[in-house]
């Protein structure tokens, strides 16, 4: 695994409160915080708001693959994911923002990706 | 699994030619292409090349959640991440891709998302 491009990270978040779910700017900065947290270096940042009772869906780039969040308030449902290549690991992530979106309960998985390499 | 927001999934490529890997424009296209086969609506697309031997990294975010790349040319691999809710499915994105980006082997896995709901 040497040669493994890196680790993937699936964070299901649970129980989240609804206007956190909705909120474009207040994502945006967790997970710059979360970005930052673990070491990574963001390149650059999009994030869409969908509105009405929609939720919000976002991006960033990172010198080190990505950090992404989708939200469905209606369900207190966030799903992220976070591609950390080199020697960060997404699980230094995963608290960060489970606490910074109040979530009651998390599903966690890892993937390595190009572990034929 | 009726109210899953949707499926992940994540299809490492390998064995590709590295000028491909390196090339943004015809990634970015390729992606494109790749989400109007699939059904899915492309709200906005971040893209950056590394330069050099390096490689390129690049979004497009979608109505439906992302399409996602990270290429490293010195090792002729890909790594793709395809996450849509609603009723489309990565599946369909995995052919386009492997046969775009011309790869000799493919690994792909997918993974539902707020399955607990």
């Amino acid at each position: 695994m040497s040669h493994s491009p890196g680790s993937h990270g699936l964070l299901d978040l649970y129980g989240c409160p609804p206007e956190l779910l909705r909120n474009e700017g207040y994502l945006k900065t967790a997970l710059e915080h979360t970005a930052h947290h673990i070491g990574a270096t963001v390149l650059e940042s999009r994030f869409h708001t969908f509105g009405g009772e929609g939720g919000v869906t976002g991006v960033l780039l990172l010198a080190e693959s990505h950090l992404s969040i989708h939200t469905w308030p209606e369900h207190g449902f966030a799903a992220i994911d976070i591609f950390l290549c080199g020697h960060l690991r997404p699980e230094a992530a995963k608290e960060t923002l489970q606490h910074a979106l109040e979530a009651e309960h998390s599903v966690w998985q890892t993937h390595p990706r190009g572990s034929e390499l």
